[in-house]
Order: C-alpha cells, then sequence, then structure tokens
C-alpha cells in the first residue's frame, strides 16, 4: 500500500468530522457509541502505537495520557478510559485532536518506508472501520436531538422502486469460504476452508421498508410467535414497534436519518433492524435469514461498484457486476443465521493485535456485505461483521433465504 | 413406552422432593432457578396440557388457576406468572401441590390407551429434565444459606485417581450428527444430517479439579489473555475466581455441594464452570473445546452405562462400553464450542410445541453428554443441552479437543 | 413488669404466625418485608442477645450462627445476613425457630429476677413492633399470590358509616410534647419538651375511602400540582393510580386485605397509602397534614380502648375515651408532616442499643397512632412511627389538619 | 432593581462561560448537574417565560423548541426534556444560545418599564442560583477527566491559618426566624416567624480540612458508630474515604479544584462533603450541625461583606462584620441539621412560580451562608439552600454546635 493511499483514507475522516461543531463531535449518546472525537483520536492512536512505536526508532508519542484516553479495548496495552466515559473529554478539544492526527500523518509519511504494508493496511482496514462507525454513531446522537438536526442536507438518491423480489438458486455442495491471497483482508476472514452447503435459493435483493411495513401492520410487533424468547423480551422491554428512527404509526411513517426527519420511502432497503426483527420478520415471511456461507457463496464472483463514501452524498451505491444479486455491498448490511465464530484453524496474531476480533466471538451474529456508511475499499465478498443480536443504531436489513 | 415407565419416572421426581422441606420446596433464590414445588407443579402442568387436555374427553384441570402459575414459557398458552415470582408461591402448598401430582398420575392412568406415545415419552423427556433442574437449582439455595445445609449425606465415591488425560485420535471427514430412528429424541436433535469435519483429537477423559487448580495457581483468572471479552468482564464485576461453590483460597479448598461443605477431590472431573471460564481454561491449556459435533463423532458408539438417579446416591456413574472415551454421560456436562443453533431442515413443530426448544437458539452454547444429576435415561450421545455462557450453577464441566 | 406479661406478649406473637404454613412463613416478598419466620427469629434473639447474655451468667446461646441470621441492623454486634436474604433461610425450618423461642422463653423465665425491667419492657415493646410488621409484610406476600390467599377468615367489622368529618380547634400556644414519667416508651419518644404552636385545627377522624376516591375520580394521579415532585416522580415510574392493595377502575374497586379480596367499603378510613399520597390528597383537600407536635397536643388526654390484637379478628378498634377525635389509635397510622427527628435534648443509648432509632433519623416521616395490626399496649400518644415518604405497606392513612 | 443591575448580573453569567469552549458547556457529567450551555439556556428561559411572554405584548419567542428543551421542573408549563439528557443537546451550539441569550436581554431592556419589579429580581436571583451550580457542575465535570484540566488559574489565597476554633453562646429564647421586610428574599424564607430555641453555642469558623483529616485518620470512615444509616450505606456502597475531590491516601492529599490539582490546604474549611459526612463528623467531634434556626439566629446583625463573583478570582471572601462569626458566606455553605420544610404559614404562589421550591419540600437537608461560588447579591442570613443529605459536588462544608 502506498502512501497516498494512507493519505487519502486519512483525509476522508477528517472530512467526514469537518460537518460536525466541537459539541457533535464530543457527546456521547450511549456506552455503545463513541464521540466523533473519540473516533478522529482513537484512529491515530492505532497509526501510534502499532506502527510509529515499534518501527519509527525514536519516536515520541504526541501526548503521554492519549494512550489512556483512546485505547479501546486493549488489555495488553495497560489501563483506559472506560467505554461509557468516552463522552466525558471535553478536553482535549476539537482543535487538539485534529492536531494530534496531523502530526501522526506527518510522522507516518517519514515513517512509510520502515513500516510493514500489513499493519499499514490494517491500520487503514481500522480507520475505515471507524468511519462508518463515525456516522451510525452521530445518527443515533442527532436521534436524540429534540431539534432533529441534519447532518448534512444530502439530495435523495430518486431511484427507481426495486421491482419484485426474485429468489437466485444455489445448487449447494463444497465451497470454499473465507479469504486467501494477495489482497488485504481481516485475521478473521481465514482461513479459507470448505464448506458443505445443501441446496438453497437467496432473494436477489434486500427486503424493503414497505414490505417490512406489512410485517408492521400485520401485528408482526405483537405476535410472539415470529420472535425468539430474547427477541420478544425486548420487543416487550424497549417497546420496540419498528425499526429503530423510524417515527409515526399505522401507515404514515418518517424516517430520521442523517439528513434529518425524511418521509419513508417504501421501495428502500428496510435497514436499522436487530437481528431480532430480521429473523422474526424472515419467519412471518415463511423464509429464513442465510447463513453466512450461504451469502458468500452466493456473492462469490461480485465485487463492489465505483462510488467512494463521500461526506455530502452518502447514498446507496449500486453492486457491481458479477452476479444476479443486487444490493449487497452498498445499501444495508444483512444479517445472517451465523453466530460470529473462528474459522476452522484461526489462530489469533500473537500480542496486543490478538485481541482486534478473537476476544469477540460469543453472542454476536455475523452481518455480510455493506451499508452506504461502509467505504468503498471495505467491501468485499469474504468481509465478516458482527454485532450482538439486539443491537439496531447499525446499518443493518435483510436479505432472506429459503431451501431451494 | 408403556405407563409403569411412567410411573417410575414421576415416582423418582417425588422421591427427589421427599427430601425437602416444604420451605426447601419454595423459595427462589434467583430469576434463573426455579423452586423445587414449582417443579413438581410444572411438570404436572405439561401432562395435564398437553395430554389430558387435548385426547381425554370431558378432562377437567384440576384447579383453574394452576396453569397460570405453572405455564414456564408457552407464549401460545396466555398469560403467566413471571419467572422472577415463582418463589412467592407459598400457596398452593406443598401438600397440594402432590395433591396434584397424584390427581394428574390417576388422570394419566385412565387416559393412557388414548395418548398418543410420542408426546408421552416427550412428557418424560420434560419431567427428567427438570428432575436434573430440580437438584442443580435446589444445590444453588442451599450454597446461600449460612448454615450450609446438606440435602442428604451422600457417600463419597471412593474411586482412585482418573490417571493421566489422553487424547483420542479422530480421523475427521464426513459424520452423520444428529438423532434418526425409532427411539425418542427431542425435535432439535435431528434431522440427522452430514457434517465435514477435519482431523481432531479429544481428551479421554473430563479435566479435573486439580487441573484446574493449576490454572487458577497459575493466575488464570487475572490474566485477560485467556479469555473472551465478555467472559473477562464476567470475572471483572462478578468477582469470579474460581468455579461456583468452590470456596477457599490459595491451594486449600472446599467445595458446596448437595451433600453439604467437603474438601475438593483433586481428582474429580471440575464442575460448575461457565463456558468462558471452560473457555479460557482451554485456551490456557493449549488446547480447545470441542464442537458439538466433534463431540458426537467422537462418543458415537458409546452408551450410557448403567445406575439411575438415586437421591440417596447421587454419585457419577461410569460411562458404558463402546469408546475409549471416560466420563462422557455420568459426571459432567461438557461445555462444547457450538452456540446452539437449528440443524439443517430443523423445524419447530406447529402449536405450543413449537416453542420447546427453537425460539432459545440465541445467545447459547451446546452442552453434551450428562451429569451425575442427569436421570440415566435421559443420556445419549445425541443429546444436545444449551445454557447461556455466563451460567455457572448447572453441573458443567470441560472437556478439551485440539486439532489433530 | 411482671414475667406473665412477657409470656402474654411471645404467645401473641406465636399465635399470630400459627395461621401460617412454613411455607408462608419463610418467603421474603421484597427487600423492605421480612418473611414471619425471621420476625420469630429476631425477636427472640433480641431477649438473648440483650438480656440472657449480659444478665444471666452462664447462659449459653442456642445456635451458633443465630446472631448472625437474626441480627437485623446492630452493626456493633458484627456481621449479619443481608436484609434481602432473609427469605433465603429454608432452614432453619419454621419448626425449629418455634423450638428457638420455646428455649429462649424459657431461659427468660429462669432469669427474669436478674433482668433489668427497663430492658425487659424495651424487648417487648420491640417484640410488638415486630407483630405489627409480620402481618403487614404477610399481607404484602399475599397480595403478590395470583390464588388471593386469605390469612384468616375475618369478620367485617359491621359498623355505621363514620359520619361527616368534624374540626376541632386548638389553640396552639407553648405545649409539651414527648414522653415523661414511670410509664415505659422508647428512647425517642423523649425527652419531653416545650413547643410552640400556632392555632390549628384537626380533622375529628381519618380521611374515608370514599373521600379519597372523589381525588382519585378529580384526576388526582394525573395532575402534578398536588403532588410533590418525588412523589410525582414515584406517580409515574411505580405507576401509582390508587392505594396499594385497591383493584378496580372508576368507582368499581375491590381491596386486598388479611382476609382476602373485599369490596371497597367507603367509610373506613384509607389505608396503604405513601406520605407523597397523604400529602397530596391534603393539598386536593385544601387542608394539609397535620405536623406531630400538633397531632400530639391534639391527642393528649386521650387513650386507647379496650380490644387486643387477635390474629381471628384483626378489626379496628374504638379510641378510648378523652378527646373528641376519633380513630386516634386502632385504625390507620396517621402520617404527619414531621420529618423524623430527634427531640431537643435526645441521647441515644451506649452501645448496641444505641442503634435502635437514632441512625434512623433521616429521610423518613413521622406517623402517628396505631392500627388495627397494632398491638393494644403499643399505642400511645407519644408513639413515634416512622417510614419513608414512599412506603406503602404500612397501614398508613391520612388525618387532615388546616390553619385555624 | 433597576435594567444595569439585570445587565449586570447577565453578563456575569456570560463571563463565567466565557472561559469555556464549546466542548465545556455542552456535557453532562451525572444527571444530577447540567451543561454550562443548558444553564445558560434555561436562565434565558426563564425571563422569557415569565416576564416577557405574559407582560410584554406582542412578544414572539426566540425559538419554538427551546421552551421544550431549557424548561427545568416546571409541569404546569407542558412537557419537557428529561434531566438526564441535558448532555445530548450539541445543538444548539453555544454560539446559538449566546445569541439567544443577546435577543432575550435587547427584549428585556425594551419591555423594563413595563415589566413587575418583583419578577425581574426573582429572575435575578435564579440568575445567580445557575452561576454557582454552573461552577459546581462544571468542577464536577472537569474532576473526571483524566487530563484533570483547570477552568482557570486561580491564584490561591494566600490567607494565614484560621486559628482555633471558637465557641460563640446564644441564649437561645424566642427568636424570629425568616425574610420579613422591603428586599428581596424567594418565597420560603418566609413567612417570618417565632421559634423558641434552648440555649446553644455555634462555632466561630467552618471546621477545616485539618480536622476533617484527623477524623479520617482516626478511622471515621471505617466505623458505624458515627453515621446515620443511610449515610453508613452510601459509605459501603460509593466507597467513600475522604471527601468528593480529595485525592490521595493517609496524610498526603491533593485536591481538584476549578483551579486543577491542588496540595490540600488544612487551614480552608472541609469542602463537598454530604450531609451524611457532615453528621458523622459533627458526632466523632462530640459536637453536632446547628438547626437552621440556632445558624439564623447566630448570624442575624450579620452581612456579607465585598468582593464579587469575578470568574479569575473565585476566592474565598471574608465575612462583613456584624457578629463575631467567621467564615458565614463566603467560603463554604454549611450543612444545618433542619430537613428542608415550609415555614409556618408558607403557601407557594399561584400557577407555575409555585413550582419554583414547594415540591421539593422532602428528603433534602438545609444549608446556610453561601460558598466562594455564590455571587455576592445572592448572600444574607434567611438564605435558604437545600439538597438531598448525600449530594457532595456542591460546595457544602461544616460549621458545628453544641448545646450550652
Amino acid at each position: 500500500v502506498a502512501f497516498p493511499a494512507f493519505q487519502r483514507t486519512r483525509a476522508l475522516t477528517e472530512a467526514l468530522a469537518a460537518l460536525l461543531s466541537p459539541e457533535d463531535a464530543t457527546v456521547q449518546s450511549m456506552p455503545d457509541a463513541s464521540p466523533a472525537k473519540w473516533h478522529l483520536g482513537h484512529t491515530t492512536w492505532f497509526f501510534e502505537t502499532f506502527l510509529l512505536e515499534p518501527f519509527q526508532p525514536g519516536y515520541r508519542p504526541f501526548h503521554p495520557s492519549f494512550p489512556f484516553l483512546f485505547n479501546s479495548y486493549y488489555e495488553t496495552l495497560g489501563p483506559r478510559l472506560a467505554r461509557g466515559q468516552r463522552g466525558l473529554l471535553t478536553r482535549p478539544s476539537l482543535g487538539e485532536v485534529l492536531a494530534y492526527r496531523r502530526a501522526v500523518n506527518e510522522a507516518m509519511g517519514e515513517a512509510w518506508p520502515l513500516l510493514p504494508g500489513v499493519l499499514a493496511e490494517l491500520g487503514l482496514g481500522h480507520e475505515e472501520q471507524h468511519q462508518e462507525l463515525l456516522l451510525t454513531d452521530l445518527l443515533h446522537l442527532l436521534s436524540l436531538n429534540p431539534l432533529r438536526p441534519a447532518y448534512a442536507s444530502l439530495a435523495r438518491p430518486g431511484g427507481a422502486p426495486p421491482g419484485p423480489l426474485a429468489w437466485v438458486a444455489h445448487p449447494g455442495g463444497t465451497v470454499a469460504i473465507g479469504h486467501e491471497g494477495p489482497g488485504f483482508a481481516f485475521d478473521h476472514e481465514g482461513p479459507r476452508h470448505l464448506c458443505h452447503l445443501r441446496p438453497f435459493r437467496v432473494a436477489d435483493r434486500c427486503s424493503t421498508n414497505g414490505e417490512y411495513l406489512e410485517f408492521i401492520l400485520d401485528g408482526g410487533y405483537r405476535d410472539p410467535r415470529w420472535w425468539l424468547a430474547e427477541g420478544w423480551a425486548a420487543v416487550t422491554l424497549e417497546g420496540w414497534r419498528a425499526p429503530l428512527y423510524w417515527e409515526g404509526d399505522g401507515t404514515d411513517w418518517k424516517v430520521f436519518t442523517l439528513a434529518g426527519l425524511q418521509d419513508l420511502s417504501t421501495g428502500d432497503p428496510v435497514c436499522h433492524v436487530s437481528y431480532f426483527e430480521a429473523d422474526a420478520f424472515a419467519r412471518w415471511a415463511g423464509a429464513r435469514l442465510p447463513t453466512e456461507s450461504e451469502w458468500e457463496a452466493a456473492a462469490q464472483g461480485s465485487s463492489p461498484a465505483g462510488g467512494g463514501l463521500d461526506p455530502m452524498v452518502l447514498r446507496p451505491r449500486p453492486a457491481g457486476p458479477g452476479t444476479s444479486l443486487r444490493q449487497l455491498f452498498g445499501e444495508v448490511w444483512q444479517w445472517t443465521a451465523s453466530p460470529y465464530l473462528a474459522y476452522p484453524g484461526f489462530r489469533p496474531a500473537q500480542g496486543a493485535l490478538g485481541e482486534y476480533n478473537g476476544k469477540f466471538m460469543i453472542n454476536q451474529m455475523v452481518l455480510r456485505g455493506g451499508s452506504c456508511f461502509t467505504p468503498r475499499g471495505h467491501t468485499r465478498p469474504t468481509y465478516r461483521n458482527f454485532f450482538p443480536p439486539q443491537a439496531r443504531w447499525q446499518a443493518a436489513g435483510i436479505r432472506l433465504a429459503e431451501v431451494s
């Protein structure tokens, strides 16, 4: 990976943050979500910690307290600010964090020839993950503001409705799953291994707001038959009656977005549903969610289409050619029926980077694809995203599957 | 299944309860655990609801409120007492619940020829599950009593130490997993299906208290490297430093059991550990937990040995012949690395019985084998037990595996 | 105080408990309430600890663990079972606790001549307090049982309606408040001291269910104007819409009592209201609650009438002669507007008994009078009861006051 | 009150906020504390709501949503943002809130001749209350920041140690308590009324850090004998072992202040203690806290000395002449032994302003005097401050009293 790629990725994060006031960048709306300022600092700390400190002789950290502030979850690297307290950091100011970024960017430029490419790529993949989180966390924050503010006045995509859902058959059999080869991937995307699949069919597009609305109108949120027991408990305790960010009643709904409150577009993929909701909807629809192996097998040969993540556009992007599946990578993440587990033969790295993925392999479900908040270079058929089944603030939607 | 089998199973539950005072049978020690009296009533309600009401013409329920009291989690069957309130039932008295059992037992005898055998068997399997739960819930209750009371003055098994752990290799390949055939099994034990396994090795016996003590003495509970992130959070928040029911410090430990406080026997299988502890121990030991497919493949051909569940004995029972694996069925449940999921092609039953297993398939891990609290007829190689990864009050232990 | 008085008081506690099954006597319905078995043991421990141990040479405690189990809140006396865990004591059994009572009763008889009378009287006053708590805690427990069981089939008092409320004027001025003299009183009932009162008027009887129902029907629970801010928060969070134990809607209400569910009697004093409700009702009624000085000044010269606490009767008792105030002592406790504070010059006792009252003088409001659950000898004009303002499970009602 | 007084008071609030970044002004550190930006908006809303809207014909509110955002607790005025969500307001920006202030200040200037003076004075008293809260809430926020930032680099007062504590005797008797007369006071400072006091003595100065340190070193936080039961529960649950903002151990302590972390000055009045701590310290010292009547009687004739609240100085100010009591008004608030209650004859105002004080008269204790954060015009002998007994983030300290 070349230094200009580093520069472009880092600049995109800063461009995403440029629309935010210091206040917007500082407040934490819930323990699961981090302030934008923290994302800006944490991604910088990542390069400082895993690249500059070990590989740039004589590198002196920017600020002695920043490792404590910006370490996310690496136990091996010492104590850190509790996750739920990231919103207390009125200092350092946004300006100071941006200065931190500039200093580390510069130091990275000087050190670049000395740095292991694989770690630099990891740092960029990490930065891209936080670009998406910065946006989803921000959406959560703004959604709680009674003024209903917009992050940007984004143009609504004026696309045609998606047309009827078609089922794409896959013959099943033994398929190879997981990453292998020259390109970058996170550790948990491999090792590539064989899976035996039964024949199945997968929807050629995501389920829409309109289809999900039928589920609501059919009493989906009031009928325990469709729900896992834990999901039904969440429906009852949290009072769920629609996806997160839907507001309204009956057939008249609006959706809070980064462009503010907008009319519900029945043709758009349903978004901001939990695994519990995705699973209940699928059961109601007489279908099921695909496993991650099925999803990957069906998506093989496809690749994300052009169009980057532009803070002024933030719109769905078409899938690239390759399969007859639509909406694979640029619309919504797609919950799969697969718990997040190690692939056979997976071994975490030695040292702190071994904590990157492996220690989260419990009580989480895999999502595949990518959303309109996902940076382009960050989508690929083997990519494994994961969240707990009750999480709703991510851009997660539904692609159905069924037995052939 | 013949009526005397019904009678024997029901009588065993009552024999287990016969050692309890009305007070012992009534109190609920935590929301996860139910009072013995509730177990006695709930299993009776199960026969009343799923057998007598639909199949015995003119059957009149014993008491109009008992369905509300003793329905566990069947949403389809209407409202019910909240789980955490089962301990408020000072009425009906233990005597009344036993009278309820007698009445239903009698009605079952009259109705027996009219009843579908598969449902009768389901009711007995269900009864056996609650026999074990009655004992594990009781152990939890007694463990919280400062008087440290014993349920029974059980004879300690005076067996020889288990000898060194040996690894049994399995060649992997395509294996058939799951129940199929004439005998009874729960719905989620099937359909039988093919799995592809890599070659692996599995420990020929469970890990012992002595081996687990080494983990403790090596600082296992203080080193986040061994732990899943959620497990480490539990260690920290709950202050875990040994298995549940261990009391002591350093190398001097006692264990609270149904026979009261006893010296730790280093040769016994370690018990009352969570999945998090089992997983951390395995990682510390340079091994891993087996998947449920690996466990079942390795156990095929083995069967539980003789010796039932006797309230006055409650001791480990030897595994039957068939494989070189020891301690498969009569010592401790063995955590596997497999989340609890539907087998391919699984379809829950129509109606309320469809809620029996299917709706719990999230955030739980599979355990295999059986414990010394498990009724004999209730153990078989395809049996799938499941609990959340943080659960410690079940008789759960560890069998290691590793890549061949 | 003579030994037969001791015997009578102790026997009354046992008579109250005689209607309970072992289960009823064991379960704890909330941390604020204790099981009857615990009350039986705790009052016994009190005599053992404060009388037998110090004054009976060679006395040997009944059981080495009972001080840990039955110490309520005396920090000076060492560690104790946490309040919320009193319901875990399935052992000792009810029979064992009754045996404990018999043994201590017997030892008390032998030791009687050696015992300081003032401490013996304190022990009896203490026992009487727990007689009332045993009943109010039991009512709470039974109220949560879906079977709606009755403690006893009590005869309803068939009295005439109370007639209109009349106001009794008091001229105010300097009055002496508090206990002084030969009879027994708790430490906090003194020292007797002068208070300056403005002229005031006090209702000659308690407010009735019917009057409270008007408050409800007038939207009292939906209008924040009547409520203290903390009270309104409780209304909102807890969903209060009527006194505790009222069930129904609109004008059709039933009340759960120790005799089971009964029709609301509009002439009875309203009961089981919190201070917040009493205060809001008074404000709605254009009145206020009396201070404890006003209450005592108005009640001076009155004394409780005959009729003890009989477990088979448990009915309101008429006030004795002396003032024109009705319903002073035998119906409901009456919330006053006075926080529970030390009287001027109050000094707690040295040692553990100094913890009896003094350390609770914060965040509690004084109640005066007595209820139909209060033992007769336990009522007197200077008696100070106290509970937090949100407490509703005590037999607390309302007597209004206003400025003259 | 003249318009320039309004301008001066409003300008002081803005001067206090001028040292804050937008981030500092936005974050809420706990539900009890509000962000500076919210204080700036709320005080402005107060003038808009209670003065401009009713008295300036044709006044049009600045922003239709601001009443929802900035209403603190006035139920009568409609729904409002939940207290714990005040920190989510990244919008409006600090700049917008300051523009809101400017607009309302201007409108107030135009409307001034039409406005009732008593309400204008109430608005200024209210503004002054929030000036102190802005500082105490900010101190709490900054104290949680690992960078330990300073609000301002304040000069430490270099005063001489306070010298030994002397007792000032008061003869007791009937004294008049409360506000009466031409000057402004809050409603609850009256009506003026007679109280009967026993002779008492009061400390001529506040208790010092050094004296409090003796309490700590004597095991004060480990000995339940000194504590109210609720206070001891707080010590145990919250792990209190020193006043809030003390850091260190043994005899080596630092204190976090608005000037950052500073050495503990043993001669300064102890500050940031709860009522529970003040009460325990007094009991340990063989004394007690004064009642509010005692405090006021002792302070009569005294008045606050010169010196305003200057954001760059923020230092203790000497008490004015008048009594031999030192440190009455400009150092720390002084906890009294009096629960916060209505004075005899108190009647809250009609309408929303009736909610100003009256509805908080439960579970709070009165503090008297004033702190170095209190605006000068805001201190007077009749002033009644009140907080719950567990509150520690206010500038509250201790003045001892004892029986003569």
